[in-house]
């Protein structure tokens, strides 16, 4: 059967985060609405990145198989279903027996912060505003501690079904671009929450209510207590996954 | 009479333009009633330009005089008040006597199109979509062609009041960064609808549809029957005012 490879992008404002729920508006379900209407068929995605209520994607990835070659045009065609709050950047047939969820290597996500004094009316849902000290140099020195392996226990909700808690973190970093702070993060894998959880962490350390050397200590399976609050959903973004 | 000069950002997209219409959501009518909270008394703004329905400003300047020294947190104290997609950016007495708009010396525009074939969604309301051919080469002629003065008679509505259609046009130009084609231009003064009429007929340059030595015999004085259509607001931002 052929596979097809999707690439997509999302403002998650206005979804109950990507998995289909009955009764709930959600990327999945628009999607694999559409998907059926230009196929004829019922097709059932994988996806890269389950994300939560409220959080965007830039590069997620899905896939499907289906019974018969999709149309050449299956990219516009699906755009022209879609809602203005999803698009399909590409949709390809792929080699058979590609797997979005298990082929991919790696997961990279972003979060965005408007450091500033005043509100941005064009960061309004897409940035966490962040009217706070900012110790920058203290960030760095957080994020240059998270590449490798480590248990992230604290840093996910305890009554989540993970089996493991260890996660391989390839890269992880502050940047700035203006009034915009990022954050990115690139591992294996994520559990529920770990990116949010770690800036929120993170940000305790910016302002100054918590030290570096506290926020280290927790990457070794200390117990979420010990962590901070989870930072909201909307300015987080999953940028890209790779394979 | 101290004298404040209020920088401004707005997403367009709710509001029936800058001036304060009777029963209309305006920037001017949310502005001067946050004011007059603030303030404690009735306060009129005075505005480098007034953008219309759905144009967005990332450098609008206001100004208004006012009975008694203002308090020195009005930059928060606004904010606090003013609804989601206005912010002020900054709030400070000036020199006596300054208008934002005898005053300003330049006004730069700048018009955002998403220039692929997939939209986006997180430029919603913020690009002009245009998934058709763009020849970058064309835009750039016509660019070229427009400092100086001229009679921008083509690219405002016969209708308005304006009694003289000459404008002294400092820079313009088309840039890009990655999907996004941003025009940027840089005049003394604009007539209504000004920026749109160029970016529209630009655009059917862009396409194919009209040729460059077209789009440049319409800045003297051509009528508005010549020019092309009005593009949308929702690309448009009122980007900066010199002093």
């Amino acid at each position: 059967m052929p596979t097809v490879r999707l690439d997509i992008e999302y403002d998650g404002a206005g979804f109950r985060g990507w998995a289909r729920q009955p009764g709930q508006r959600t990327v999945q379900g628009e999607l694999e609405t559409a998907l059926a209407t230009v196929l004829r068929e019922p097709v059932e995605l994988t996806v890269a990145g389950r994300t939560d209520t409220g959080v965007h994607a830039l590069g997620q990835v899905a896939s499907f198989e289906v019974g018969q070659e999709p149309p050449a045009d299956l990219t516009r065609r699906l755009n022209g279903l879609c809602p203005d709050d999803v698009a399909v950047t590409a949709a390809a047939v792929v080699a058979d027996g590609f797997d979005a969820r298990r082929d991919a290597k790696a997961r990279s996500y972003r979060y965005r912060l408007l450091a500033r004094s005043a509100p941005n009316p064009f960061e309004q849902g897409k940035a966490l505003w962040w009217p706070h000290r900012v110790d920058r140099e203290a960030l760095d020195a957080c994020a240059a501690a998270l590449p490798g392996t480590h248990d992230f226990t604290a840093f996910t909700p305890t009554q989540t079904d993970h089996v493991r808690f260890e996660r391989d973190v390839l890269a992880a970093s502050w940047d700035s671009d203006g009034d915009v702070l990022g954050f990115r993060i690139t591992a294996d894998a994520f559990m529920r929450n770990m990116v949010r959880v770690l800036v929120g962490t993170q940000l305790e350390v910016a302002s100054g209510r918590r030290g570096v050397e506290s926020f280290v200590a927790l990457l070794e399976g200390a117990p979420r207590t010990a962590a901070g609050d989870t930072a909201p959903p909307h300015g987080l973004y999953l940028e890209s996954v790779s394979y």
